[in-house]
């Protein structure tokens, strides 16, 4: 079933499907890499735990109707998803000040953002995935107006979601990454992950961190931290 | 007339008008400052000649129905103006590529942007003014939604204004910083200064420097350059 390889980036493999030209095999890997690749680890078990909580979270948001690119989970490792050229932007969501918000603007780390903050920044491994703007997104990643707009509805409708799932599992959901992708008949969708790796999530109670950030930091056991979080959440969806 | 000092800027002195508390007297100094004040200099002239520019242009927009804060010039430093409180944004205005966008999104120089970009900088020197979206500004600067519309709208017609005012004068407007500033009603006018110092002017024949640049890079003199546009920018206002 799976293909030849399409391309491999920091966390997955991405695969062709034989016979479905529109479909991909998305397989986590288990590298860590934080500061755009300058830190660099392997975690025997994060590649499964990242497939299976980004499948527990692209599940949750079918259900609320949210369009994305997942089909399924295949196995510990794979997941299938639907192809799509993928709009090379990040799209950063904020709930709560941390990381590099807190350094280029001095906004106070913990600081609640009510409105949120959305964010874009430009998917580009070379020049450093740089802050934009909308009017540099319309330039640079092949967007228009409306598009901008249907991503950012998108994005805030997915963080209130994301936050009432991860208060259920007593974590906060701090910030996090967005990927969109274009299917075949023009529409965005969401694609890529949803996973530690891509949220900053804080325990509710203790405000520990429960991230990357344990691996930026150094100060956990990644392997122990996204075992917890995957627990929870499953806990937390069964418990519905 | 003249009263008390109330600020000093990099550029400008800022005083109070005796019995006229909704003015004031911007005093150009003869300082030239560069990434963000990490290189400086004095040339005798300068805060006579970006006084003057500055006061030709800010009538020409008076003229174009473009609200200021301008009021008229005193002598050849200084110039009357309504008091405002400033908006903390740098409102950048781009018809060519050049400078930070060039090194930042790795964009080709002289690439033409139709339509122009407009960035937003956050006008603070501890954090190195730097590049935010709309949602931080509307975080930092005080402003709305409703107010960056506004403040875009005004920077576009301003851009036209001043791109057909410099053409006439064999300049090629690259790109120019505004800012704005609120009036005791509430309402945004245009402030502060429009000069070399704050527009990248190319001579539409030669393609040559004919602004801050001049200083930045060394490459020519700055009190020649200046005196240039100014008497360009005369010559072009009276012929019409
Ligand atoms: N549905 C999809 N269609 C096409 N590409 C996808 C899809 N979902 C994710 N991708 C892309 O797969 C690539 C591999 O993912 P990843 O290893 O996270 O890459 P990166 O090193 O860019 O973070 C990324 O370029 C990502 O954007
Ligand atoms: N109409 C105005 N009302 C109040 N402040 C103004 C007005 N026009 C300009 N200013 C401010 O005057 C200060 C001095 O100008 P300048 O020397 O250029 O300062 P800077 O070092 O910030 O570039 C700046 O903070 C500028 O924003
Ligand atoms: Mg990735
Ligand atoms: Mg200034």
């Amino acid at each position: 079933m799976k293909g030849s390889l399409l391309y491999e980036g920091k966390a997955k493999k991405v695969y062709h499907v034989e016979g479905k030209p529109e479909q991909l095999v998305l397989s986590y890997k288990n590298d860590a890499t934080a500061f755009n690749g300058k830190k660099k680890d392997q975690f025997e078990g994060k590649g499964r735990l990242n497939n299976l909580i980004t499948s527990r979270i692209f599940e949750h948001l079918h259900q609320q109707h949210i369009p994305s690119h997942f089909l399924k989970s295949l196995n510990d490792n794979e997941q299938l998803v639907q192809k799509t050229t993928i709009i090379p932007l990040e799209v950063v969501v904020r709930n709560i000040a941390a990381g590099s918000l807190t350094r280029r603007l001095a906004i106070q780390e913990k600081t609640v953002l009510q409105p949120p903050i959305i964010e874009l920044f430009y998917k580009n491994d070379d020049l450093d995935d740089p802050l934009i703007n909308d009017d540099h997104a319309k330039r640079l990643a092949n967007v228009t107006e409306h598009d901008l707009d249907n991503i950012k509805i998108l994005a805030l409708k997915i963080n209130e979601i994301l936050k009432r799932l991860f208060k259920q599992a007593d974590l906060e959901l701090v910030d996090f990454k967005l990927e969109f992708g274009r299917l075949h008949d023009g529409n965005i969708v969401l694609a890529d992950e949803i996973s530690p790796d891509t949220c900053r999530l804080w325990d509710a109670a203790t405000g520990e961190k429960m991230d990357k950030d344990v691996f930026r930091e150094d100060i956990g056991d990644l392997i122990a931290t996204y075992e917890t979080i995957l627990q929870r959440l499953e806990e937390s969806i069964c418990a519905k």
